[in-house]
């Protein structure tokens, strides 16, 4: 079958699940092939290719609402949505999106990006047509780790009183089941094995009509385990029936006959059901199946063969790595690093292998771990609490309420700061400036390099107030120098210069030195400085650029409404030209390129700085 | 006893719970008397006096950290740690704060007010004494309703799993349980009915060690009812054991021997024990224990004999009564009406009671709700989620994520806007311009009267872009007329005036007019501008404004940083002087009284301009 012809899931209704089962393994390649020369979510995308195949083989979409969980596992819906010939530009500039996008397709009718919302968007769905008096079914997809954010459970108390009809996928890839859940399980077992699976189905639906009485007679354990750090004891039929919930499971996600068997049942409920399926992480692969730390979640371009990466070693490090490096080399009993389920990708296992009592991995749950931070900050622990920006909008009261307001010493490494690229629109970190600049009683920091970041950190120790040290997904070059404290509130002049000032802060304070280099070589003299502190900022400084009247050119990769520049015009009357981004969500593609298409590339400043000088 | 004598609660411990009954009668007696005179939160302290008698008879405050959740219900705590002198400043500016405050007393570990804080705080505590290899009891008092915030289960997750020694009060004060919950209960009741209490309590604790036998044995199904809204279905000794905690309870909160018993059992455990109480709301007081709908939850000054208001009645009616009734005369088939918890807060119960189909209250889940509405949005339907600015803080990420990025169609209206008085700095709205500004798609509005409140309500409903409405806590005039649509971004022309401009929004539009006029008979000649939209602004008013070549002024009850001022001033070169809050948390007090401290108050205005005017 030709993947790129698809144009709607349709045919999927006439298929038996042998032929499925051969697509499934088309898909898988396919999937495997076009994430390799891409990059992009692997192993998410191969575990759900048969619950996929069989949602939309079971269910009608777009009649019947399809919405995936953070939705990076929505590769195998695209492909069955009309959308395989697309997969050569997935994740790229005006290329495919990696999540649900209502813009590319009708069957996307919600979009995710951020965990845990697709519960309450479901029960949206369901409120809107049952005040409609439509019919159709709704279905969320929703990972183990998803389920434990507290949004989830806001969601799930509702669902559970509510009793309005719809369907959640609880697409389980880490679990370990106790014996004493087997009851169930076993019975479908048995049933399963039966030759004639028409019959089996039937009889099925008899055993599972009856699972409220047998609920009360058998004891169940499960745990689920995310990471080996989440763990809910369901008990009695499973912690969801507390909630209100029908619960069916745990069922095989790779058994086309069970996923059809289980999903035909739940859609004929009249109330919610959640189904417990358990799928493999990058099953059909066999270096994503076996990789036990996640490191084949979102991947770079790969070699499919040997599974190595394509990227070449440039010397570079990230600056997840120089943060964790430096937080190892700054180590003392009393600091504990915190991070919500970004071990990974915020490059923080070292620190978990090496300083166990010193780590603390609170899942996905960003509003939990920064109270927590907060009342660790009290009482004299120095808490560092890793965290994406974008990811750190959950946290935004905790910020408030909890950290700044007491003045907690809690130490906030914002992660992934800027325009990150590939994610696109849901995972810019070009809010977080924005929203802390008016908050009282924090240091907001931004390091333009590794030796400054080692020294923020040491600083940020050292002081008493909520700090934040902000950088970026970038690579960069690791210098190591004994750290040393930096004044707080203090900028650095990298430059001087005579005809206008430039202020900016993080990596564009390297990325513009030789722009303003180029412009020296032409006779015009932009003074350079790195606002290392976005708050407080280095009033002296600002008096003596206010002193030389010159122009003052702002440049920051954030939000241009309340950003730096803001902040300054408006507290210390800089007059300031501000570089920044306009009043637009902005989408994905290379850093690069988003800047380019912002005209905030350095070339662009470049061109601009020269003009404006040449006008006056 | 003289209360007003009390220093710290260490003469708890040498009291007989007969004494300690008579102190609690007591204790009721003093608050009912003082809270009639200042008002503040009654139902709540009156239903939690013996559990906090008994927490600082068991425990060795402040040692043992004793944390209250939201902590409105501190008073008692107040009284017990030497600050019941205090009492006639209760919630005043400069006084007695309404909720657990670190810079009143040592007692006061943590600090409350948004609700849900308490678990996560109390496991840092725990993570830090047990990293610092201390040895002393956390308990953390928890609400019902509280108790439902997602917040709360990212930390029960987390507490479960690490198995940290620390103690849960879970303060139910409206639940109803089911016949099959007793079985516990029942054998205690037992115990409890035999005259020598000494005994029974040791018989109590060996019942208690076979719960884990017993639990398994007996059929339990405990529903918490939170407001009707909110049920959970608790199993086999309880949800909370799923999550890996010790229950014990439900038990009698206003019981003195039995609160004893159990918290003494729980101090003995090295895990993580809930202890689930049953409190009466507003016990010992009349009004407000038959008080079903929460109207007695936080009081004005009353008279105690007869339970009435001493509020005269002015003819004014709330914002939120002007919104709540406007909803009613623009209801539509698709418009639903979605509160967190804030029926009564926000004057909803009519909506409630008159249109049960477009009126959801999603319980204590701020995050829930707005995403609720998203998918809502998406669909077709008119959602108006009504909140409070502050704690609207818990769903920043929900609004840049699924309101505005989608640009759903989602009526916000944030209620308790500006600065709210005696609740102080945890409730004060003053942050939600600052960090809606920067956010793209959306339209910020504020009305500066009742009738163009219902005018805007009228435009939201019928533009397709999420839609905020901003309003506070005053009581205004409201006047009725035909509902009519205002052009998005349109400002208002109040008065004319040759020699400057004054640009406002809100309740200071109404506030600052009579000192407008005064400056006019001075011959001052200020035009006043009522910006009713934030965003997006009148940038044809603008550039009449700048072509004037006058002073311009920018008055807002908001943060500086970030606020409508520095957008002006920033995106548009107004180059405006602004009034608003400097960086700072603001404490309680009376509105006005803050007002006139931050010379924000008209008089400090009228004398501002005057001077500015003068100096050019």
């Amino acid at each position: 079958m030709k993947l790129e012809e698809i144009k709607d899931p349709k045919f999927l209704k006439k298929m038996t699940n042998e032929e499925i089962e051969a697509l499934a393994k088309e898909i898988r390649e396919f999937l495997i092939d076009k994430v390799s020369k891409t990059g992009g979510h692997l192993s998410s995308n191969l575990g759900v290719v048969e619950l996929t195949l069989m949602l939309h083989k079971v269910f009608d979409a777009p009649k019947d609402k399809i919405i995936f969980d953070v939705s990076h596992q929505c590769y195998t819906h695209k492909i069955l949505t009309g959308r395989a010939r697309d997969f050569d530009k997935l994740r790229c500039f005006n290329g495919l999106s990696g999540f649900q996008k209502r813009s590319e397709s009708k069957y996307d009718v919600y979009e995710g990006g951020h965990s845990s919302t697709s519960l309450s968007a479901a029960l949206g769905f369901a409120v809107s047509r049952d005040l409609k008096k439509e019919n159709y079914n709704i279905v969320a997809v929703i990972g183990d780790g998803s389920i434990g954010n507290g949004l989830c459970y806001e969601a799930l108390n509702q669902i559970g009183e509510e009793k309005r009809k719809m369907i959640i996928i609880l697409n389980d890839n880490n679990m370990s089941i106790s014996k004493n859940v087997g009851a169930i399980h076993n019975h479908l077992d048995k049933i399963r094995s039966k030759k004639n699976y028409i019959d089996a189905k039937d009889k099925t639906k008899k055993v599972l009509n009856k699972i409220p009485v047998l609920g009360k007679l058998i004891y169940n354990i499960i745990k689920i385990i995310k990471g080996g750090i989440k763990k809910i004891y369901i008990k009695n039929g499973s912690i969801f029936e507390d909630f209100g919930l029908h619960y069916y499971g745990p069922i095989n996600g790779h058994d086309l006959n069970e996923l059809e068997t289980y999903l035909t049942l739940a859609k004929k409920q009249k109330e919610p059901v959640i189904i417990h399926v358990i799928t493999e992480k990058g099953k059909g692969y066999k270096y994503a199946e076996n990789d036990t730390l996640g490191l084949w979640h979102g991947v770079g371009p790969f070699d499919k063969v040997t599974g190595k990466s394509l990227k070449k070693d440039d010397g570079k490090t990230s600056w997840s790595e120089v943060i964790s490096d430096s937080l190892i080399r700054l180590m003392t009993k009393n600091l504990v690093v915190i991070t919500p389920a970004m071990s990974v990708g915020s490059k923080l296992t070292k620190i978990q292998t090496l300083y166990k009592n010193n780590f603390i991995d609170v899942g996905m749950a960003e509003e939990h771990a920064l109270v927590l931070a907060s009342s660790l900050g009290l009482d004299g622990i120095i808490p560092f609490v890793s965290i994406y920006s974008s990811f750190m909008q959950r946290g935004y009261d905790e910020i408030v309420h909890d950290i700044a307001r007491m003045s907690s010493h809690v130490i906030i490494g914002v992660d992934r700061c800027g325009i990150v690229g590939e994610d696109g629109e849901t995972h810019q970190g070009v809010f977080d400036v924005t929203f802390l600049l008016p908050i009282p009683n924090i240091i907001i920091s931004a390091p333009r390099n590794s030796v400054e970041a080692t020294d923020l950190l040491k600083t940020a120790m050292n002081e008493s107030s909520p700090f934040f040290i902000r950088y970026s997904k970038k690579k960069i070059d690791y210098v190591k120098e004994k750290p040393k404290l930096i004044e707080v509130g203090s900028w650095e002049q990298v430059t001087d210069g005579s005809q206008a000032t430039l202020i900016t802060y993080g990596d564009f304070v390297e990325e513009i030195l030789p722009v303003v280099n180029k412009l020296k070589e032409e006779n015009i003299s932009v003074e350079l400085v790195n606002a290392r502190f976005l708050k407080p900022v280095d009033t002296k400084y600002l008096d003596k650029i206010k002193k030389k009247n010159k122009k003052v050119f702002i440049y920051e990769e954030t939000m241009k409404i309340g950003g730096l520049g803001s902040y300054l015009n408006t507290q210390y009357n800089m007059n300031g030209i501000i570089y920044a981004i306009e009043d637009k969500f902005l989408l994905q593609g290379k850093r690069k390129e988003i800047l380019k298409s912002l005209e905030l590339d350095s070339l662009s400043i470049y061109n601009k700085i020269k003009e404006e000088i040449k006008r006056k």
